[in-house]
Formats: C-alpha cells, sequence, structure tokens
C-alpha cells in the first residue's frame, strides 16, 4: 500500500482545509504504525480521491455527507462532517433539512440519532447557543 | 415542514403514553429550534401517523419494535422501546424471546447488543433485580 | 454441526406447518450437500429453537418478522413470510398496517420494497384480488 | 393514517415534476388499497414534507439522494433518482462523481451496485449512447 | 481521479488472476465512460491496494470476503468472489463452511441469501453437480 | 430452548480458549436469567456450531471475523474478536491488513471505526506500545 503516495499529498491540504487543521495534526500526530494505515487510506481514497475531483464542489459533498452517514450509521464521522459542512460554508438550517430530508428515507431511528450527534458539534462549535 | 400539526397533535398523547410523560416533556423541554426538527418529526409521523394507526394495537408495536431496532442496529431507540414494552404490559420473558427471536434473523453480535441494551434498562425499571 | 438434529427434528414441522409442507419438500428435496448445510440451519435454528420456544405465539412472530425483515432488507424471505403470517390467521389489513409502521423506523425506500414483496405474494395466494 | 392528507396534497405536484408524470400516474394508477398504503406515505411523507420543504432545492436534493440511495443499498429506489436527476439539471458528469464519492464511504461493492442501477437509467433515457 | 494509475496497473493483473482474464476483459471492455469511473475504482482501491499488499495471501483474502460479503448484502460481487475462491484454491467444504459461520454472525436471511448466490456459481462452474 | 445443550458443552471449551477463560467465566457469571438467553445462544450457536465445525481452522476463522464484524458496524463483538485473534496466533500486521482489506469494500467510515476498535484492544493487551 505504498502506491497511494500521490494522492495522499493531494488529499492532505483538502482534508486540512475542511476538518481543521489542528484536528488533521491530531490525527496523524498520535498515530502510530497500526493506526497510520488507516489514516493514510483516508486521506488517500476519501480526501485526495473522492473530495480531489473537481466535478462536485466542496459545498455539494459536504451535503451529500450528512444524510450518507446518516444513512450508515457512523455517528463519529458525521460529527466531523458537521464540522465540516460549516466550514464549506452550509448553514444551520440546511444542515437541519439535510437531516429531515435523510430521516425520510432511513428511518425516524437513523434521523434521531443522526440529529442528537450534529446538535453536540453545533453546540461545541458555536453555531447555535447552548441551552441555559 | 408545517402540515404536520395534526399529526403531532395526535402522535403526542400516544407518546406520553407508551414512552411516559416525563420523558417525552424532558424531550420536548429541552428541544431548541435544531431538534425540534427532529422531534417533531418522531412524534408526527412515528407516533401520530404509525402508532395511531388502530389497525395494530400497541403491545403488537413494541413486540415489533424489540425486533425491528434489533435489526437496525439503534441502541437508543430500542432502550426507549423496552420501556414502552414494560408499559404497554409486555413481561420480560417475552422481551428475552422476542430478541432471542431476533438473534436468530439478525445474528448473534445484534442479538448481544440489543440484550445489554434491554437489560440496563430492565434493571433501572426494577423489572429484573440488579445482581449483587 | 451434526448435534444440532434434535432442534431440525423440533424444527421441521413447525416449519411445514408455518410455510406449507409443499415449499418445505421442494427446499429440501432438492438440496444437494452444500445447500443441506443452510436447510439445516435454517430449520434448526430458525424454526426449532426460535419458532420452537413456546413463550410467544406464531402470530406475534410472523408479525415480528413482517417488519424485522423489512429492516433487514431481505426481500425472499419476506416473501415467504407473508405466505407464513397468512397461514397464522394474520389479516392483509394486518400486513399493511405491519409495512407502514416498518416504513417510519426503516424509511420510504425500505418500505417499498416491503410493500412490492409482499403485494406479490397477496395477489399470488388470493388474498388480494389481481388488477385487472 | 387520515390526517396526511395536506402533504399527500403538496406533495402529488412535486413528484410529478421530478419523477415525472407519467411514472407517478401509472404508479398511482395501478395501486389497489394495499400498494395505497405505501404510495401515499411516499408522496406525503417524502415529497410533500421532505421536498415540499423549501430549505434546500431539489437540485441539492438529487445529489443527496444519489448517495444516500447507494448507501442505503436500494437499486430500485435509486433508478427512479436517477431519472429524478436528469429532470432536476443535474449532469451524467455529476451523477458519475456522485456515485465515486459514495464509492470512498460505502465501499467497493455498494459503488459497483449503484452505477450498474444508475447506468440502465441513463441508457434508458439517452443521456448516455447505448453501446454498440 | 487520474492519480491512480499506478494503483491500476497493479490491480490489473491481480484481479485478472483471481477472476478470471475473460470476465475482466469483457468488464472494461464494454465499459463506456461512465462506467470506468467505477472499473477503474474497483481496480486500483479494490485489486491494487487492497489485494496488492503482500501482508495477507489471496487465499486469506477470498475466506475474508465470502463471509464479509454474505455481511454486507451484495449478491453480485459475492458471486464473482466465489469463482475467485475456486481460483485461489479453496473447496466447495470451506466455501460451505464460510457461509455457515457468517450465518451465526449476519442471522439466517443473509445466510440463505448468501448459500442461493453460491450455488448458483459453484453449479455453473462445475464444482458441483448439477442436480437432475 | 433447551435442545441447544450438547452445542452449548461443546462451545464452552472453545469460547474460552479462544476469547480467555477470565473473559468468559465473568461473563457467563455475571449474567442473570435475561442474560442466560443470549449467553447460552452465543456459547451453542456461534462457539459450538459454527466455531466447532472442524473445517474451517481457528485462525482462519478469526480473520473472517475482523472482516465480517467491521462490514456488521459492531465494535463491541469486533474488540474481542481482536483479543481473539491475537490468542489464535494473528499478529498485529495481519489484523492491520485485513482490516485495510474491509475498508475497501466497506468503505472509509466502517474502516476508521474499526481501526479505533481493534487499537485500543491492541493497546492494552500490549500487543502495540501506548503512545507516550
Amino acid at each position: 500500500m505504498s502506491d497511494d503516495g500521490a494522492l495522499f499529498d493531494k488529499g492532505l491540504p483538502i482534508r486540512r482545509s475542511v476538518l481543521g487543521s489542528d484536528y488533521v495534526d491530531r490525527s496523524l500526530g498520535s498515530a502510530d504504525d497500526f493506526m497510520m494505515g488507516i489514516q493514510r487510506a483516508a486521506t488517500a481514497w476519501g480526501w485526495g480521491w473522492a473530495w480531489g475531483d473537481p466535478a462536485l464542489d466542496r459545498r455539494t459533498r459536504s451535503m451529500i455527507n450528512l444524510a450518507m452517514l446518516t444513512a450508515l450509521g457512523r455517528p463519529h464521522e458525521l460529527k466531523l462532517h458537521v464540522k465540516g459542512a460549516l466550514n464549506n460554508g452550509i448553514t444551520v438550517e440546511e444542515i437541519k433539512a439535510a437531516l429531515l430530508h435523510a430521516t425520510a428515507y432511513c428511518g425516524i431511528p437513523a434521523g434521531l440519532d443522526a440529529f442528537k450527534a450534529a446538535h453536540e458539534v453545533l453546540v461545541k462549535e458555536g453555531a447555535i447557543p447552548a441551552k441555559e
């Protein structure tokens, strides 16, 4: 798995730009040899190969991910991409609408889990106020 | 998403009656505008539209949900419906049998996760004694 | 996998009674050594172990299966259990209500696929008239 | 399930406009009482409630659906929404990019099945030429 | 998505060797520009990057795929890998045991669908005799 | 569900041998009547029936489980089988390769969740050093 170097190099700045340099530096910096396996895969294939394709803009990819990760039932990854959506200029209203759209297609329990995960990030990032 | 008012009003008392007024009041009371999106959806579609249809009794819907949520891999929602099953008069023996039935169809790891989630609720609700 | 003989013997008459002797005889009769692997497993674990447990009646197990197989996305197995549901005395109205209930929890595409599969069986079995 | 009339009426013209009047007329016209259960649900919940919410434009909802239905493993529904995507002005290049994006998140077998389903529709609709 | 050339070149002979040159030539030869998107992805990522990694032998990867594709519910891809398993020297008895193992973890309906898909290939390839 | 005694007795020593006697004793010892339902099922069906079949060796079953549990999205069960894989003589390099293989088939979010779960066990078991 040594032939993905060009895609890794292409993906790294895109990943930083969408998820934030702090998060990416922490993920790569804390990774031992075992975890570097998936870090390289995610950066090369997810960010270099998929996100690096100019055929879709970042805003559209973020919108897609909100609903697709709801369907896949992956709350950890969904949280990262809620933050990425904010960085890509998507509003809280649009995130809410994407998750409601996904609820109709994935069912209510999937929707509830996605809303809870997204809400946690939105409050932490200051995009919606913490309730007193 | 403003046309679901009648279904929301129909679903709210059913939801209270199955999941408990305390839980429902807390969920709605703590919901900000973002979370009200899914709270309305769940109440209108899940409780008003599905549970509000008299073609199946509540006991049957509870039995279905125990196995269906095992299949969907949604432990948070499963826990709510274990409590709902108790409120609908389903016994611990029947909950156990429904989850074993689901294990044959969904596989052992799905069964193990469902049993753990259900057990936590059953002990908390006093339906089975906490082990010393 | 030779220790499941008692469960196989217990499950076979239950399977016949729910799915019909014709279907079961055909499945077992046409099975070569390879397919007997899963035929034995399904009969012993599904029918002897799960359905053979008296803690839930057959009607309840049928209702559960309609929704659970919708969640699992298994149209072939769902069709068998729609026929089984009819044999267990469940009405077309109840099958419809169970699949609508499942649609709220599993999403609209899962619901559409389940309705189509169930409809095919209901027409074939004469439970609803074929449209002219 | 009689309280969803307003959402059904709101959803019907949107569904016609995205999926084509011919398809929708055929679906509703051929539906007996059993199938009308899911036809009403899909129209009211999917089209009236989700698509009818102006917070996201149709183009974005189409893009989301291509990837989300790949994740859900629902080829029949995906095919409908490939046609809908064309009707909403999405290009073949964008459909391809959305499915490749989904492949990175859902895995190669999900991607292969989605490409095959989409390809069938694109050729049938004349959006890409049939190979000689 | 132009940076995966080295992995495509690495993956192509492995894919040919496991799935058969005839099948691979047909897949690539019949692919238009749209389908080449996923053909390149599958060859580069699946065959060059994953199968091309010497840390696991082909036999082990075939065994893994039989159970993993049962879990994912992808019968088309499973069929390809049943043929690949035969090419990699795996016996019919071992394929049967892998699918029974998967049945315990994925549930009976997943097992039934996998056995049917595998059986079709095994008969077609002459690995088990067609029943008269 | 009383006819699975022979399989339970056959499975128990295999389960102990793969997952460790301490873990198994704790699971069975802490189980009340409710939890014994799934403990018996897992031991009889998973360990007696599946693992007890000599047609596949334990090493192969461990390799299969790493990828299959990634596909199923069951991190708790995956953790147990990472420990089991170590007990069955599988190296950290092989575990890494199996999870990368699974990532290509199940998608990047499934891969990330599996790597995190596996990493936690590998550090706890001392198979890879904790990072300072």
